[in-house]
């Protein structure tokens, strides 16, 4: 017998699935299938009527036809999630979670346009990647052609730029222009104060918009996007990374390769709390990760911009090769530059610990793998104890910091008080981040930085 | 009854319009329709014939039926001309007006391949938009695709560079293969010295080329192109833009957005006698246009190359909620770099007025709006009087000039003889330039320009 | 008769051709054609039969019809390799040419993906064009899209970059997961250490792998490629070009242009031994061959990474309009550039001849033709007798070498000892090369070079 559906009271028409049946009520012209759901039907109809969705045109036209089948009303089971991470802060994130999960599902199931946009770094791609396997299973389940219901952009950048919005909405214009609402996700970028101005460009073209980060977020994003899923919105901090975040989604709707949190949880050095559970549900150790996570910010590094499956040869039958060829590379270009920063890396005492400088324009080759921010990375891991390691160049500084206390939001507002003609923003984490300014001001903040290091 | 065309006497096979019907006269095997268009039909005929055009393949290849209806003989009406603007420089620039009309009418009504090249500046989108509105108006009607018969393509360059015109012969290649002439269109670029190499190569493959431009002009120019239109060819001076110059081509052929001319003429800071009719066709105050031009800059500069109709959303029903987003943007991008400007501007006497000097490379962040041309801009607003603004980097002066007299041709002839290993050159108007050179010589430069200056 | 051919002892799947006959013997369920061919055919036959091969689908699968015309078998003759240079060191590398041949004809005979490769300047041109018109000429005859089954790359780099290799793999991909075996060829690069990694990704995906070049060579590459022809490998110097080598092969298989190895040998410098034979067979005197050269090089340099038929025009009836064009151009440009270096070009005598140096980056404007290493060549020409022409900027070193003893290698080699923090490295010939290094041992470098050149 025919299973129709009764809609829930708060769902919309971009919760219908197509295809599938509800149940509505006839009242004068319309089926109405809740209170937000009313469909023109041209005939006065009463009583219960079961009907199957056949289009979907959003705001709100819902094309139908009547089932003449017998049916039973089945009701549309509570969706629930499982969250695989056991933690206070992700518990309170249900809610986000949630949301996520039903906007990225229905869209893909609806055949909307999706671009996906992430950090081009290993918690970027490793977010990216597991809600790509999945959307593809889905649309391809669909007999779509992937690249017309979905694209995948990287980003260089550590926010998304307006440049980056006005591409995407060239691409979301057609399909809006066909009366359907596409979808925008942002994974490991999206949610500070830089990326706003993109997000509200897009929010002109009423476009949907998740945002999966985990850095400092600008209070305003909560009322620009649709969801805005973060730790720090529960009170937890940057080590429940994106990749984290991206596959618990990924997870409620499909099956995403187990590795993703794991990587994501090594490269961006989380806490062993949250760290373990995913280690254990990769089966993978710590050491097997570093190096995968080498070799996904190598690749990473190298495609720039291009949406390329080749990244996937990181994670299946061919991983072993692809690992074993970046990997050297890998490990002679550090070991190349570590006999730079040797030659180059400054240190003096402080109070507690020792503060190490690098002169990025001397001592770090342009456009060549690894980064300055990586070469920082590297001087940093040189040394031991406690230790801050400045990497400058004319216009920006790169640090990273163990065992003495920092925070990069007070050394940036302290610093754009003190040198408000600077043009002074950064951000980060307070174990990593970059402060960027004008060359007119370098000196005054590098003196000025290491005063308040110092203090 | 039907009505057939004499083809007027000075007309080409160019000048032929498909579908229509023209009056013939048999000769031997041909049909004449003027001493340019001899039609070989095979067939030997005599007296006055009504054809109706099928097929154009220039350079000369018609082909045609024969009309049996019974027709009359109709004059080609003269084509008029009405222009807008009522000036004397316009109307000595009718002619090339005319010229230009036909060509691009012609070449849209044909589907003959079109590239609209066009400053990435507010004038050069106004310009490219008013004509662009038409022309996809002509194509649409044909049922063409538009992307087969037309591309708009913005440069961020003030000149046409070479590698510009490789790109638009890669597109034109195949169009002249199949025995069609394409038609180039330059906006607001295209009629200096740094032009010629790239139009002459495109001339080299016999493609129609129309310069509407109002920057100087090398004498070269007219010997390359087919339609050079431009308000110091009559004497006139920049003033007269090239959003206004477009907008009297477009509105003989159709009905573009009156706003564009008067956008362009605050943009570029037209004189009341041109701006003011403008102002009053486009129903605007000029408050309104500046905003709005702030608008179009910003996004013009995030657009870069990309072909967009985004940026239409600032002419149409949503142009309040596109420009409240960006002009905020833009106030407080220009607030942040004024607090900047006040810390670091210079200033010296001279006899009439104020030198005020901006080291542009130690207080401009790069890649980042306002550039560094918008920036000293934005300085010389920050000022009152008679005053030169100069912004100097290690190899380009950019000057801004109220109420001191100052010539950019002669500061720049000047600046040749005395360094003519300097690798000098330059362009723009008296009043806003800039001077480009070769690092080895920027301090030389920069106090013989002030020399210049004070003398 | 039906002709059918006995497959050689050593051939494989890949040496099929499509719609050929071969014969076979019959075996339980297989025709067996040779050790390395035998085709399961589900039907037990004996004897001798006759077979068409209908598809071939690499690594091993062959699908074929039995012929039942009356046939006679003939031997497939062994291939001949008739080289139009007659000098020992090619007549040594007739092996690889001929793997080269067979290589490239039976992929483009076999419908294969054909990725080629280049370096972008004007021996790079000449080489990839040689290989591209027999290419071209063989996809055409077979009725394919040319785009679907072959792509030329310019780099403008001097080496095969990572991130090419990742993105011709993403072309590679599709045609991979077709069971097909693409070929990637590399013209005038790919022969270095710098090369390696690429090679080896690529490699990765079991591509066919040719490269053509004439540079200094790192040892391991001919375990990584299939090809590997180089002039050094058979003790002779660069000055036989990549485009000769590319001639040879191209000329095996159908019939290039003869201009090609004669312009890249003027551009290459090569020695008259080579050279003179190319130029008869060109029909061309070396002033024209100059001149043609400057105008690829600069029709390279402006063409970037586009794969454009543009440069075609330099070798067809445009020939006489695009040079004119063009030429009078670079010599423009030359001149202008022989101001800037007769200001700024110091000198000091050395112990035989006279060190030249230019300061690069003060004097060469950037981004405009002629680029540093170009201008260091005028700088070079402008002078006479027994010298060294060094350009240098913050963290490279460009240069010309006549008549005074040189080794590139030993240069680098005793750099990097000294130097061994610099990020030393770099290549090109005895007479003209590059150095690059970190910015913070620029003038460690200069001096350490100079003393060097003096000892």
């Amino acid at each position: 017998m025919l299973k129709v559906k009764k809609l829930k009271d708060n769902a919309t028409v971009l919760d219908l699935m197509l295809n599938e049946c509800y149940i509505g009520e006839g009242k004068e012209e319309f089926i109405v299938l809740n209170n937000n759901v009313k469909i023109k039907t041209g005939e006065k109809r009463k009583g219960f009527i079961p009907v199957r969705i056949k289009k979907i045109v959003p705001p709100n036209k819902v094309e139908i036809e009547v089932v003449k089948e017998q049916f039973t009303v089945v009701s549309e089971p509570e969706q629930k999630i499982r969250l695989f991470l056991k933690s206070d802060i992700i518990r309170k994130l249900e809610p986000q979670i949630k949301k996520a999960v039903n906007l990225i599902r229905n869209a893909a199931r609806n055949g909307r346009l999706i671009i996906l946009r992430h950090h081009a770094d290993c918690d970027g791609y490793a977010g990216a990647l597991a809600l790509e396997e999945i959307l593809i299973s889905i649309i391809e389940k669909k007999n779509k052609k992937i690249w017309q219901s979905y694209k995948r952009m990287p980003m260089k950048a550590p926010f998304y730029e307006y440049g980056d919005a006005l591409k995407d909405l060239s691409y979301f214009k057609e399909e809006i222009s066909f009366g359907k609402k596409p979808l925008l996700i942002i994974v490991d970028n999206g949610c500070g104060e830089e990326d706003l101005l993109a997000l509200k460009k897009v929010k002109l073209y009423d476009v949907d918009i998740v945002v999966i980060d985990h850095h400092v977020f600008a209070k305003e994003i909560n009322k620009v996007v649709d969801v805005h899923l973060n730790p720090r919105v529960a009170g937890g901090e940057g080590d429940i990374t994106s990749g984290m975040l991206s596959y618990e989604i990924a997870a409620q709707i499909g099956n995403p390769n187990p590795i993703y949190p794991a990587l994501s949880g090594v490269a961006d050095k989380s806490r062993n709390e949250f760290l373990e559970p995913y280690m254990r549900l990769a089966h993978k150790d710590r050491e097997f990760l570093e190096k995968l996570a080498k070799c996904v910010d190598f690749e990473a590094y190298n495609l720039r911009f291009m949406e390329s499956n080749l990244i996937y040869d990181f994670f299946n039958e061919k991983q072993k090769r692809t690992m074993d060829l970046i990997l050297s590379e890998v490990e002679k270009r550090t070991d190349e530059r570590k006999i730079i920063i040797k030659k180059f890396l400054k240190h003096e005492k402080l109070k507690k610990g020792t503060l190490y400088c690098l002169e990025l324009d001397k001592t770090v080759p342009i456009r060549e793998y690894p980064s300055p921010g990586k070469t920082v990375g590297i001087a940093h891991k040189m040394n031991k104890g406690p230790r801050i390691t400045l990497g400058f160049s004319k216009d920006m500084i790169t640090f990273r910091i163990d065992g003495v206390p920092f925070s990069i939001e007070n050394a940036l507002k302290a610093l754009k008080k003190k040198i408000p003609y600077g043009n002074i923003n950064g951000g980060g984490h307070n174990y990593a981040g970059t402060i960027k300014f004008i060359p007119g001001v370098g000196e005054e903040v590098l003196s000025s930085l290491k005063k308040i290091i110092k203090s």
